[in-house]
């Protein structure tokens, strides 16, 4: 089975990361540039076909979206498992920082929060399988081409994972508004799990009732929450400036 | 002149904010909602015509976009200015606190940052006049609303203002990858105008030579830079908890 990922930084992502790009579709026409010139280089180096097609053909395979005039074809994700989170922290020989999305339905929101997570240098992220947005190529292109680089483990039951968690010593936060604990005034430096929810209902019943702790972001306005990629970036950015060394 | 607002929140926040309903538009045959209930008793108490019209005529007024059955006719936004801005912060006896947007393109952005803004207290936020997305009613919606509580400024040229900030001993801190202060070390307690450049190209050059400091998020994954309205409100945050006076 394929997939197709399109858009030039996710193109140029796809190439870079370890997910095998079969072939790479360039629209007919285009002017020169340094992104395509990367393209076009990175693949012969790899000896990746390389093949123009009409740019008719390109938005048939995208559905319509921007595809830049750039598309690869690449094998189908294979997504980690929870473990494999771990494996990677213990690898660093860091204190494992994961990031939960229990049922995230926006895949812009989606994109956005795994580009944070990579860039923040979160070890994996989990997602529910079911009632979630999917890791599709809108996701793959919101996200910068993260999606490549990030571990995302697909779980069927968000809470059994949480409890694993927890047995395996990890600090398991969920953000919500109704929270007493300002997200600042947590102690985000061990070894965690931060749990972020649904843009209308937050985090789900059962999930949040197995963290360990809930926290919020202080609201000092008329609109009491921020949008999810929003509110939860903010909040892995603030465990990332407490783990950080250096941090004032 | 007249402007539409759609949606149930952002109709709820339009009722409650300073700006003049002239008319509520219902979809006919909706199911008993809390949020239409306040719609409808809000509107009663300020003697606000509630109509009800069929479904079609809402899609045709908001051009296709998801209205939840419910739409406000409002006066036109009327734009605040930058001393408006520092008219309010004086007014809360607080250290002025504003958010700077060069040149955000997409409204989604544009939206999500207006919404941290408003939610974290900044006193205003200033836009450029020209080549920049402007607050339409996508911009409402996405906003939650927020929208109708901030303070927004438009001005014809950036540079001037941050000048004219900067006179008034407003430190003005720009966000860029480049930079060499982390967002983190930076003191941003003061009085204190916030910059946050475009989508792809960030701050513009000249914007960017008047700054006081350029300040950058760390990175630490292949992923280079966030969503803008991410990276921005991580920043207002920052900012945010270092005013708190209960900061650790």
């Amino acid at each position: 089975m394929s997939e197709y990922i399109w858009g030039r930084n996710p193109v140029v992502e796809a190439l870079q990361s370890a997910r095998k790009v079969k072939r790479i579709l360039l629209a007919e026409g285009q002017r020169q540039a340094p992104a395509l010139s990367t393209i076009i280089q990175s693949a012969q180096r790899k000896h990746i076909p390389v093949e123009t097609v009409s740019r008719s053909r390109l938005d048939q395979l995208s559905r319509g979206a921007v595809h830049q005039g750039c598309l690869a074809v690449v094998e189908q994700r294979r997504y980690a498992s929870t473990d494999d989170i771990l494996a990677r922290a213990a690898q660093k020989n860091e204190a494992p920082f994961l990031l939960i999305l229990d049922a995230i339905q926006d895949v812009n929101n989606l994109g956005s929060l795994l580009r944070t997570a990579e860039a923040a240098g979160v070890h994996g992220v989990v997602l529910p399988l079911h009632r979630a947005a999917e890791v599709n190529a809108t996701v793959v292109k919101t996200s910068a081409g993260a999606t490549e680089h990030v571990l995302i483990a697909q779980e069927t039951n968000l809470t059994r994972t949480i409890d694993y968690l927890k047995q395996q010593q990890i600090w398991v936060v969920g953000l919500a508004g109704e929270a007493e604990t300002l997200y600042t005034q947590a102690n985000l430096t061990g070894p965690l799990a931060l749990v972020v929810g649904n843009e209308g209902k937050g985090i789900s019943r059962l999930v949040r009732e197995h963290c360990d702790l809930l926290i919020r972001l202080p609201m000092h306005g008329y609109v009491n929450s921020l949008n999810a990629a929003v509110a939860g970036s903010i909040a892995v950015y603030e465990a990332l400036r407490q783990r950080s060394p250096s941090r004032r």
